[in-house]
């Protein structure tokens, strides 16, 4: 017989009474039931009921087993009673009497506790991940994120793509974020870095004649840490095609993403149709570039009703240029407390408040209640009603102003409104396109025109879209949003030297400064370079999603902790004088 | 029509004879036939023929196109005439009549041609690795790269492992190379490393109660280079499994590199029986633990013929202890001038030469001829024939001494006579299994003892085996070899506190050192560990066998050259001010 085990702790039916098997497994709990005792014997792949009676010839050392020892027994399988089977247990119908016992590994008291649903702080989860992984509900997140790749890889190889390994040592990376550095032995006082993305290199890959690449890639930011992401190194299912379009890496990517979805969404609906919607319209609708459609508000432009009406605050304000009243639909909304309540969100957000109407029965039917409604008399109020489709026990929120100063706040305010009025769907994914980024845009305080998104877009209209006004050219560039998470982020990228000199002396810089930025790029656009874009999807994000969790460290295997500190493996170190030296490296104390 | 093509270059046939298509690709070489253009439109899928007579509306334009420009044409697809076929491309049986061209992307003068077969620098081609990787080889090497990949995941996911990423930013690790470092930012004065292999995590993965774990993971040594093995970072296939003997992990892993070298192996023969040979009987017979056993010669151990003979080197040499006459069969080498070239061979690896014997006709028959044969006598000569199961025409050598001192230039004697020949069969993967290292060895000089491999395996016979003489303990590590190159490694681990400290005892740790280096292993092994072992494949040393390449830079994308600089994206760099003021490092001038 095998030394360990002729079954898993997942295997055994009524199929196999009367066999002699072996386990091994973890003491997941014991109990002591009238001199019998029953321990739960768990492994990776589940649990079985092993007992030992005061007859068992090894009853004394099965006593002394305590929870998460790690054991192997020998037992004979027998019928549960038929009252006792447990239909939740795949090996419910059975028990194992155990003959004989091993302990294979003992355990100290616990600082955590595998069995029941305790909670940890996140201090002792990660210091003793090793236990905190052996729960019900790590084991499950570990195997979905394992499950979520291999079927990304699955369908990314299915549909012609091959996965490319790009260095992990290598040069700085233009991402904007900060870099991890590596300091390099052999040349003395030079750098390594670790890549954001690898996305200049996926370029090169289409420049070297590739035609459909793709990489679960890990990426390295230096990164002030937050809850929703690592501060160190996260993964990115990073794709790039050649002559494609915009519509090709559409077309391309939503079988995959929504495949997955479908594997592993857990029965939610899963949106076929994805909208494309341009950034200015998901600013105007959604007052985000990342909108939540499982949430049917959509927002509208209300001006003229306010335009030169009673209520002064917003007719004032539309006198200055470039200003706008928005309204937020808000159908069940109408109650004076609801209204209140959001009146409180808005100015907890910093603002004055948040004007609203709301239609109620009335002694003549229908009425318009809240103190824009007065202020502006009935015929606009029902004109209002009538643009926003609007009813008996509906409400409708106003924000007005510059549409950048309040668009955020509404965008959340419309969220809270979908939550709390029920209208947004629990068990659906929404994904829509984001498209038409605008290039470049102005810092308000210097007037400078920079790039707002990645500078190797390809700018909509190519060279002579950039003859023009700078701040009205679209890049070729895309997010997808899911239930108000950005998913994924890509681009046609610039593969023209000339368009993209022409692009970056826009944002202030010269030839010479993008040469020295972007060397390798520069080079090999030289040299025949082909149309391509792509994107990159963020796997621990469309992980946290599918597991339905808000902290990325529920989703990694051995996370670092906020403060970038690896707690079980003690991680960062302070370095050896032998490894400095070497390094020829000095450490500066910390009050220099 | 979309704006890049309607098929590749590898999908035209007569099928599509009177079609206008599009295509997009390079200019794999242009030919002026009296007037007429021949271009080999060149993609990542294959070659078309395209052409442009002076008909053509766009003649002028396709006459301006060069060596890989990136080009577009529309045209008319027409059947070859019969004797012009090409029965060697896919698309041999047409071309197609430009009617349309667009330039996508031009070229400058060529640092490197794509078309044909010369050879360049190794500083030029990493340089402009996009144009090298465009060659037909490169091409092949990177889609088997990731072929292999592919396969080898699929056969994993099929035997019930998941992949599970470990850290990439993290602590230093015990693997006996120089660490990578990485300044940490958050935590001045402390550094991370890079890890050499993810060894502690796949153990602690399996304490953490998963029960087989795989990744194709990004290993990362500070190593100064060779021609072999990346400067920087390497890809292993990293594998654990709980509840485990060595059996089983050959169980599992060897279908699945039997698979993907038949897969890939391009028709070679591949071994179904994988011997396992011990660590001592392999330097025994092949001189080496990592022997080519596509070569048949198996040396033997001939001692017994020399004690007390003619030859007094040898019965001089053998009466001091620990010595012995090892003898390396030559079937077919029994010539003079054969023998005299092993002769040399010797002398140049430092020794005084390697006696040897050889089998010819003579006067009466079969003669044995050469010093040796002289100086032992007939009779001797006779034994040692019969028991090296040699004949006329064939050949012995000799060697003597303490095996230590001579066993690794009677290794490569063994591969040079296997070679020269033509014992050694080209055309074959041959596998076999190494097992029973040694746990420990003692330095000669000062007589410590220290590990001889990985001070994690398990020693065969547990505790027990610890209390006795050291170097006579053997671990549960084993390796296997293929074609005389060591492609695994791996071993049982030692899962138990106690048998742990016992054995780093040996080695002249106390248990606080312990403690002190590996202390999340530690800590983890007080709660309950489980029995476990695994191993680690090189995965670019399996492609570089499958692509018959014997250098590593062949089968990475984009790699460091052997000074460990990335030449095409310029790494590694100066830092920044800013970046050492962040980091609180000073950079030490070169003298001090």
């Amino acid at each position: 017989m095998h030394p360990f085990r002729s079954h898993t702790c997942a295997d055994l039916t009524k199929a196999d009474v009367g066999e002699t098997v072996r386990l091994s497994g973890w003491v997941h709990r014991v109990r002591d039931h009238g001199g019998v005792l029953f321990i739960d014997l768990r492994d990776h792949y589940g649990i079985t009921q092993v007992l030992a009676d005061p007859d068992s010839p090894v009853f004394a050392e099965v006593e002394k087993v305590r929870s998460e020892w790690c054991i192997r027994i020998d037992g004979e399988v027998k019928a549960r009673a038929e009252s006792l089977i447990n239909p939740k247990l795949p090996t419910g119908e059975i028990e194992v009497y155990i003959r004989d016992i091993e302990v294979l590994g003992s355990a100290e008291e616990l600082p955590l506790m595998v069995f029941g649903d305790q909670e940890y702080p996140e201090e002792t989860r990660l210091r003793y991940r090793y236990l905190d992984l052996r729960r019900e509900a790590m084991q499950d997140n570990m195997k979905l994120r394992s499950d979520v790749v291999a079927s990304i890889r699955r369908r990314m190889w299915d549909k012609g793509f091959r996965e490319y390994q790009t260095p992990i040592i290598t040069a700085s990376s233009p991402e904007g974020a900060r870099d991890f550095l590596v300091p390099s032995r052999l040349h003395p006082g030079r750098f390594y870095a670790l890549p954001q993305a690898p996305q200049i290199f996926k370029q090169l890959i289409m420049v070297s004649g590739f035609d459909r690449y793709f990489q679960i890639a890990p990426c390295f930011r230096d990164e002030d840490p937050r809850a929703d992401r690592s501060p160190t190194d996260f993964y990115q299912l990073d794709m790039e095609m050649s002559f494609a379009t915009q519509q090709d890496v559409f077309d391309t990517i939503q079988p995959v993403i929504e495949g997955v979805f479908e594997e592993f969404g857990g029965g939610h609906k899963v949106d076929k149709h994805w909208p494309q919607i341009s950034y200015a319209d998901a600013a105007r609708w959604y007052g985000t570039d990342k909108p939540d459609l499982r949430n049917p508000i959509k927002m509208q432009d209300v001006s003229d009703h306010f335009r030169g009406s009673g209520f002064a605050i917003f007719a004032k304000l539309l006198e200055q240029d470039g200003t706008e009243i928005r309204a937020i639909p808000a159908p069940t909304g109408g109650s004076r407390k609801f209204c209140d309540r959001m009146n409180s969100f808005a100015q907890k957000e910093g603002l004055p408040g948040m004007g609203y109407i709301f239609w109620r029965d009335g002694e003549n039917g229908m009425e318009a209640a809240g103190p824009l409604a007065k202020n502006i008399g009935p015929e606009r109020t029902e004109a209002i009603r009538q643009q926003l489709g609007l009813g008996k026990g509906d409400a409708a929120f106003f924000l007005g102003g510059k549409p950048a100063a309040f668009e955020s706040v509404a965008g959340r305010a419309r969220n809270v409104i979908g939550e709390e009025l029920g209208l947004t769907e629990k068990d659906r994914f929404a994904f829509c396109w984001i498209v038409d980024f605008p290039m470049y845009e102005k810092d308000d305080e210097t007037g400078a025109i920079d790039f707002s998104h990645n500078p190797f877009s390809m700018p909509q209209g190519g060279m002579e879209a950039l003859e023009g006004d700078p701040l009205q050219v679209l890049g070729y560039q895309y997010d997808l949003a899911c239930n108000g998470y950005e998913l994924i982020s890509g681009a046609i990228r610039n593969h023209r030297l000339d368009t993209m000199f022409k692009a970056f002396s826009l944002a202030g810089y010269t030839e010479d400064e993008v040469r020295a930025r972007f060397p390798s790029l520069v080079n090999a656009f030289r040299f025949g370079a082909p149309p391509h874009g792509g994107c990159a999807a963020g796997i621990d994000r469309i992980v946290m999603l599918l597991a339905d969790q808000q902290n990325i460290r529920e989703v990694i295997m051995f996370p670092m902790n906020q403060r970038a500190e690896d707690l079980m493996m003690g991680a960062p170190t302070l370095p050896t004088n032998e490894q400095l030296r070497e390094l020829r490296l000095r450490v500066l104390p910390p009050e220099e």
